[in-house]
């Protein structure tokens, strides 16, 4: 067997969803609970009937590639030819690693809390990765001065999340300047900065969260339909970069996979062709938002500020906050409300919770009023 | 970069694909032509109405992964535990070479002409590999001797392929068993072997070719819809294998990419609960391959036996017989007929040219006059 594998830890939410009992509250869920436009699907299905369904070319339907990168439109990325179609973002986050970093040499460095999968798809990948962590005293706000601090000669990727799972943190436009711009007067070859952008659409901040890839030449961003348009099982998504590294990443993803589905392929080419679709679900996830903070509030839950995604990272009471895998167990077993503990997402979450608030409103508010009487509040 | 990514070379199909002109005669195509049945997308597409297209658990859902088991029905690996749902066969290679392989240690052990994604994922991992060939005086029949001689004590893997691309043999039953038989009396760790089955259900054998997980407990099989309901495009296929590995397998799977398109999983679904519709392409084939074999009769064109897949290698006559990239080249210029030389499979396949036969029946005969017409014939 391959020793790779055996570093890679199991999943704590997996752990904690195996104890899960049917009736517990679910505020551990990762995808959206709203319903995708079907008219896609319907199209897609009608154009099988016409074309049969071949292989798309590796890198995905060239008016496919040509939509998504005139929808983002980052400086020098805005052509076919930045953009591979991938299995979700998950692959598109493989695809930078796999195909950008030398194991023998190369370094990662990862903000903490992050979503699991950068540090495990490194360890798979053999390449050395560390962690920077962000400060829970401001509510793991992305600082660029944490992340430069952090770097060494050998660091040649690091990998940012905004919006960010867990946190809901966005990564403010003047922290990706000075990232950019401290990364530009570094002598040596570039740091890839790969953007996991799978939340952008669902913000609420005042103005859209900008892109490292308005800033930094060696932008790779990860995106898909997954959580914008509620179609987490169509697995499309994309890696957007310049021309030299989407060439090789389309070799690796040539030889893992060959190419993403024509059928989603074709319902993302649909989506894509009316763009504004793209944020129909903001409303509700801002409705929804609007509702759990008030819940949060009213119970004196302390969180970090919920800017994005559909997450709440919220800090545990002491003494609770010493184990958070403690508490997420005790709050499913004692009070059957599904959570994820902090440090699933790396040892700057512990004492933390994540919650998400995708479940149903009624089902959300009785999960706080329980996740309260758990606090003692 | 990642440094194994420039020891993979370019295709030569997309070599001799980039020279094609509108107008040219295909007879290098890797998919089928005939269409799909539509009824299983619309039924899909009606299931996402009800019930939207949240992720499948990352090995595939239950009742698919149980429905393949079953179908199969391997001894020792026909429950849903045994298999992992993949994005095509593609996938289930890059799984099985990159979960039960060490790349300080193992050897992988390649019987040549051979679908040339084997060699090029064990570059990928940065697993050695090593070509053993079949003989061209038998027509590259496929024989245990030639694989269980070329063992060396660090092979860990060996991949074969039947019914296979390019060569339309089928491993005989015997030959199976006598490989086998061989690999059980090794001393020392288990030697896998990964069967790519991606064309099993096109067979024009009497007897539906036999599986090597049959007759061996470390058989990985590779297999998917592409080919038999001319789904390439579906990106659905499977790896079935020990439970151990699967299960390791799916760390893999779940890391680089999550899971496979829910949509492709209802529409395998809806096949599977009707299996008959795997085989339901095959009398077509059957007849198109008797117009082919009446066609290189009639013009006296030599080529290994037709026994499965919609592939036929014929001998290059000579002096052509001394570079098949340089013939397949001139057969593309001079007499516009796209084929695919034979040393794109190893040094095994040169001197011979692969010509699919899937094209429509009045372009087959063109095709194949063409060719005739080039060899002298």
């Amino acid at each position: 067997m391959n020793p790779a594998l055996s570093g890679i830890a199991p999943s704590l939410i997996r752990a904690i969803n195996a104890r899960k009992r049917p009736g517990d509250i679910d505020l551990g869920l990762g995808e959206p609970t709203l319903r995708p436009d079907g008219a896609p699907f319907e199209a897609a299905a009608a154009r099988v009937r016409d074309e049969g369904l071949p292989y798309t070319a590796n890198a995905g339907p060239p008016e496919l590639r040509s939509a998504i990168a005139g929808y983002f439109a980052f400086p020098g990325m805005s052509e076919a030819a930045n953009v591979c179609v991938t299995i979700g973002s998950e692959e598109a986050l493989y695809l930078a690693i796999k195909t950008v970093l030398d194991p023998a040499r190369d370094e990662v460095l990862i903000p903490e809390p992050c979503y699991l999968a950068y540090p495990k798809l490194c360890a798979l990948e053999r390449v050395r990765h560390r962690a920077v962590g962000f400060d829970a005293a401001d509510g793991f706000r992305p600082r660029a001065a944490a992340v430069l601090d952090a770097l060494r000669p050998e660091t040649r990727m690091i990998v940012i999340n905004t919006p960010a799972n867990p946190t809901g943190r966005v990564w403010p436009a003047a922290e990706l300047r000075a990232l950019a711009d401290g990364l530009a007067a570094r002598p040596g070859p570039p740091v890839y900065v790969l953007s996991d952008e799978v939340y952008r659409e669902l913000y609420y901040t005042p103005e859209r969260p900008a892109s490292v890839a308005e800033m930094h030449p060696h932008a790779l961003v990860a995106g898909s339909l997954s959580k914008s348009n509620a179609l987490t099982g169509l697995r499309l998504g994309w890696l957007i970069g310049p021309r030299e590294v989407i060439t090789e990443a389309t070799k690796v993803h040539q030889l893992v996979n060959t190419a993403a589905s024509t059928f989603s392929s074709h319902v993302a080419h649909q989506i894509f062709t009316r763009p504004e679709t793209l944020a129909a679900h903001r409303p509700l996830y801002a409705r929804q938002r609007a509702l759990l903070l008030e819940l949060l509030a009213r119970h004196g839950i302390e969180h970090a500020p919920v800017e994005g995604a559909f997450y709440c990272f919220v800090r545990l009471p002491q003494p609770l906050s010493a184990d958070s895998l403690a508490a997420a167990e005790r709050l499913l077993d004692e009070h059957r409300v599904v959570t994820v503990p902090g440090i699933a997402f790396g040892a700057a979450g512990e004492g933390w919770l994540r919650l998400s608030w995708v479940a149903p409103s009624d089902a959300l508010a009785d999960g706080i009023a329980r996740v309260a009487a758990f606090f003692g509040r």
